[in-house]
């Protein structure tokens, strides 16, 4: 149904390990017309991985040019490779009449909220602390690897409390779908309306 | 996933023919635990009406003195029947642990939002005026009723400021899930969170 609405920023942050990846495929494949924002990165580019799609691959060089011109509207250094979403490509999604989910750790999560206080920023919990160290163990990561992130997810649960929801990955289905109600009840908040709403029911008559 | 959290009011208005019955009785189908709340009312009891589960049935004589008491979070009178949602019922379920489910007028929502500022208000309108007279034709409806119920409904309309949500039921099966997806939303907002969250990952570790 045709209301106008203003477009949203939607922001998903987890620690490492809580299933952000799956969540964030699984609803992009559920909400065909949200967008997902690319990332530029500084990090070696995978094997699989494409250029644009998965990320922006830039030099350090690059990425330290674009810090100084001011084009991220947040970036962040994660053990040793810059990550950073660029103003240019937010905006030309929005105004390109998309719905944005960004994926960002706490501290962009932050960032974004300064600059667009109309975003709305999800928070991916994994069930308990012990569990995400047993999924990270079953990654086969290396025990210093593991001790790293179980530090930093113990930090970022901290910063739970800038965000506006928070959801409980201990059944992915129930997560993709808790995420999915966020996106939906979002977009039918009387406060994203964009024009006159009675108009319609005037002209309708 | 047991985070602890505040109970939820949510309060649903439509004009008149707007389908708001039908979208109540499907929610509370699919959400067990969202409890209607039952109102008083003066109006005559209808053949399979059930006292205490479809209205408490009482007389004027009661109601006003009800309202004396201060008894009501709401009443109003419709077509000269008095309606009321008693305080009583209220803080019975809210108490028991139920987030609860209102289907009152405009006006009682309003008064709903000043009692409880947490309360959720959710606007369901039809697709366009001419959508909702072709509706009430359809019940068989008295001319005359069909005028006094379009002319409130424009008035209500004009009322969807005052809402969280708006949702368009120009698809019932849509309508309903709109519904069950902003009230899944408000369950997961930190807001609600009751107590300390990162307790559950202190002792989880």
């Amino acid at each position: 149904m045709g209301i106008g609405r203003r477009r949203i920023l939607f922001v998903i942050s987890a620690p490492s390990g809580t299933g952000k990846t799956t969540i964030c495929e699984r609803i992009l494949q559920k909400i065909p017309d949200l967008k997902m924002s690319v990332s530029h990165t500084t990090r070696k580019q995978r094997p699989g991985e494409r250029h644009g799609i998965d990320y922006y691959f830039v030099d350090k060089e690059t990425f330290q040019e674009m810090i100084k011109n001011e084009d991220f509207v947040e970036w962040a250094e994660v053990y040793g490779n810059f990550y950073g979403t660029s103003k240019k490509v937010i905006n030309e999604l929005l105004s390109g009449g998309s719905d944005i989910l960004l994926d960002i750790d706490t501290q962009g999560a932050k960032n974004i909220k300064k600059l667009y206080p109309a975003s709305v920023l999800i928070f991916i919990l994994p069930p308990s602390i012990k569990e995400l160290e047993r999924r990270l163990k079953k990654r086969n990561e290396e025990e210093e690897t593991i001790r790293k992130r179980i530090e930093k997810a113990s930090e970022e649960i901290s910063q739970y409390i800038f965000y506006d929801y928070v959801i409980i990955n201990d059944d992915l289905e129930r997560a993709v779908s808790e995420v999915f109600c966020v996106i939906c009840a979002e977009r039918l908040k009387k406060d994203r309306i964009n024009g006159k709403l009675m108009d319609k029911f005037k002209n309708g008559r």
